[in-house]
């Protein structure tokens, strides 16, 4: 009895024509991180459990994947990159220097209850700056997150804004300092449950006044420009220190980003924004795909002001952001914006005749000389069999040289997606012509 | 109490400088794989453990991380590439289509007794081509592998050859036919315990006699060029049909990488590689750095006849091999051919002036679309600190503005490699004479 072949609940295998867009945003991302200075870094999928528990909240330990391992020791896989970080940073502060610029892309794991499009196993592509308090830090998180929807060719996207200052300092003036982390978790689900949802949450969980609730609501409802909000916010935390840091400290990363060349619109205040997490202190973003207001945010981080306070005495401020990475690709479907290709090779090299192989693998290496993916396929069966499985895969061009052909010193390139076919020169050595039809098939794509 | 920041034992993190050369080779080996027609797959770290109990070695089911999850599920963490792909395919083989050509670059997990250069959790780089027994994807193999140590620099590398058919067809000749796998593991220590240790495991494990062994040496020990141990395997297997077929595959093998390109005395027969693992059946290769003989196989495969018996009934042979990242890259650092760099940006701009914040990023977005990767410093703190930072972390030049230069309309670029520095002009949009400095240091590197 053969063994059946399936994956578990929740984990997903990566067919090609997947794997492919999801490399090229990874790839897209890292040339971005390092554009900056992101320094690229790993560290083990399992940790230490102690290292891990108590991180994140209840319900990412409750999440956490854990057993003892060989040795007895008690072990779990990491549930994010931000735990790792902590205690990488902790324990190599001193090797790496400070501040300490890094990215990280790399799987971790949870024990969800699985649900459309949510997987115990998926991809972080994370980057953060640590061991600053200067808020270039923090503006250039806004200009690495425009950097990079742009070099993934997503033109109509907002980067929102908000800062963890203004709304501590607003519940401050509301009475509600003690309450913060009830009342922001309220407060983040405004787009989800509306107004009336988070009214009921308030007074459910804060135990809020009709006045605070209405205060609240005001605030996180503010629309317009960035220089009405500014102004509403400046009136609304007015006689609060910390209020007006985070006031002074928005208008300043709005006047950077637009000096930095970021165009006017990418970036808005939007005051609803609180990202639940309690450890960001300072500016936090949400990234929004325009065309797909309800697919959440794409790309959202923030800034906290200690790092590992659980591994080590030294403060560590810092800055970061996430790319999600799954939920781009799943937008990016949706917006067709994917090709349905499932080669990162642009020909297929047909063997048309079996006894010249090894001329078809000269061609071929000749072809990625001259920096042209192609494969050759490996046994000489019949072309239509052949040029089936190069339309599959979505090759832009097949190679056709039979035995006449090799004699007559010339080469078929065959359009896929159209049908047509070129006639080029090929001697057997220089395989210029042939290279150049190939691309010209590809990017007529 | 701080939890105390550490690694499990035979994990580790990887530091910025050793990671960026890591991403580095995994880059450079996508590349290959990729101009070949290899596409990317991913699998889960995740498997039922029933998928991968009993596919290696009675070592690796002993290795295996396995433990049950929160469902009562048995699971493990999956120790190599193979077994997820004879998974893979025998699940997706309708969609995938045949022949497939796949890459994986993946972390793998093994339970290892730890000991020097050993690790608990590594990456594979996987390539192989299953569907197919024709003779060309295993040329392709020894190409590829060819190709990605060309693409990483290294010029003296020895591709080692051998055919498990002519080794089964000689132990038939010897009527050792059912004693195989003993002898091909002693075989296959030759290079470690040399000829004395290899005769005292044959007659330990396959009660050889002595004629036996003496034959058995006399094939690994064949030494000289192509040729000559092609004729002399020709007539050490004669009679034998499979013994026949191997040597006629090799020398098949022979002709044609020679005809792709491949330098002469890149590939070596060596009768004496037998590759211990069970399944392979045909072409097996090793390679070698010619400069460190002593450090093992840094990309070794070979062909199976049947990928995936444990989960289909249908027929999947196929050709691939591994590259050994991590050895690899322990052998570029001996070879002292990683440069000692930790950031992967080009040069570090100063922040000289907190006022001109705006303008430093301002300046750091034209460096970047320019094509230079730029880091700038986040705070205003004193120059002699910035510049042990940019030495410290490797950057190529630091870019040098003070007040007295934004007004004057120039920029100092130091090159940090020598400690000189460059004026260039500089009005505040147009970054390129800065681009050019820059560009000047890093490739003076």
């Amino acid at each position: 009895m053969p063994i059946q072949p399936r994956t578990l609940q929740g984990f997903r295998d990566y067919l090609p024509a997947t794997a492919m867009p999801r490399e090229w945003i990874v790839d897209t991302a890292k040339r971005v991180y390092r554009s900056y200075g992101f320094r690229p870094i790993d560290t083990p999928a399992l940790e230490y459990l102690e290292i891990l528990t108590g991180k994140g909240s209840d319900e990412t330990d409750k999440q956490l994947y854990s057993f003892q391992d060989q040795g007895g020791r008690d072990v779990g896989l990491r549930f994010d990159l931000t735990v790792p970080l902590a205690r990488f940073v902790a324990q190599h502060a001193q090797e790496v220097g400070l501040p300490f610029k890094r990215y990280h892309i790399a799987t971790v794991w949870r024990g969800e209850r699985p649900q459309a499009g949510r997987y115990r196993e998926f991809m972080q592509c994370d980057f953060d700056t640590v061991g600053t308090t200067a808020l270039t830090a923090d503006i250039e998180m806004v200009l690495v997150v425009c950097d990079l929807m742009t070099a993934l060719g997503i033109d109509a996207f907002t980067v929102r804004v908000n800062h963890r200052a203004v709304l501590n300092g607003l519940l401050d003036k509301l009475g509600l300092a003690g309450k913060s982390a009830a009342v922001l978790r309220a407060l983040d689900k405004l787009g989800k449950i509306g107004p009336d949802g988070v009214t009921a949450e308030l007074a459910n969980t804060a135990e809020t006044t009709a006045e605070q609730t209405a205060a609240l609501l005001a605030l996180a409802g503010l629309e317009g420009d960035n220089d009405a909000i500014l102004a509403e916010l400046k009136t609304l935390v007015a006689g609060n220190t910390t209020g007006e840091r985070g006031v002074s400290e928005l208008h300043e990363l709005l006047t950077a980003v637009a000096a930095a060349g970021v165009a006017a619109g990418r970036v808005r205040l939007d005051p609803s924004i609180a990202r639940g997490l309690d450890y960001y202190t300072g500016v936090v973003i949400e990234t929004q795909l325009d065309e797909l207001p309800d697919f959440g945010s794409v790309a959202s981080g923030g800034r906290y002001d200690n790092l590992a306070s659980t591994f080590t005495k030294q403060e560590l401020p810092g800055v970061g952001a996430s790319l999600g990475l799954d939920r781009l690709l799943a937008a990016l479907e949706k917006l067709d914006r994917l090709p349905a290709v499932s080669t990162p090779a642009d020909a297929l090299v047909c063997l048309f005749d079996a006894e010249r192989r090894d001329a078809y693998l000269a061609l071929a290496a000749q072809l990625r000389a001259a920096g042209v993916g192609v494969e050759v396929y490996p046994e000489a069966k019949k072309l239509g069999k052949q040029l089936q499985y190069a339309n599959k895969q979505g090759f832009a061009a097949a190679v056709i040289i039979g035995g006449n052909e090799f004699d007559g010193g010339e080469a078929q390139v065959k359009h896929l997606a159209t049908g047509d076919s070129a006639t080029v020169p090929y001697d057997g050595r220089d395989a210029g012509a042939i290279a150049a039809e190939i691309r010209t098939a590809r990017d007529a794509e």
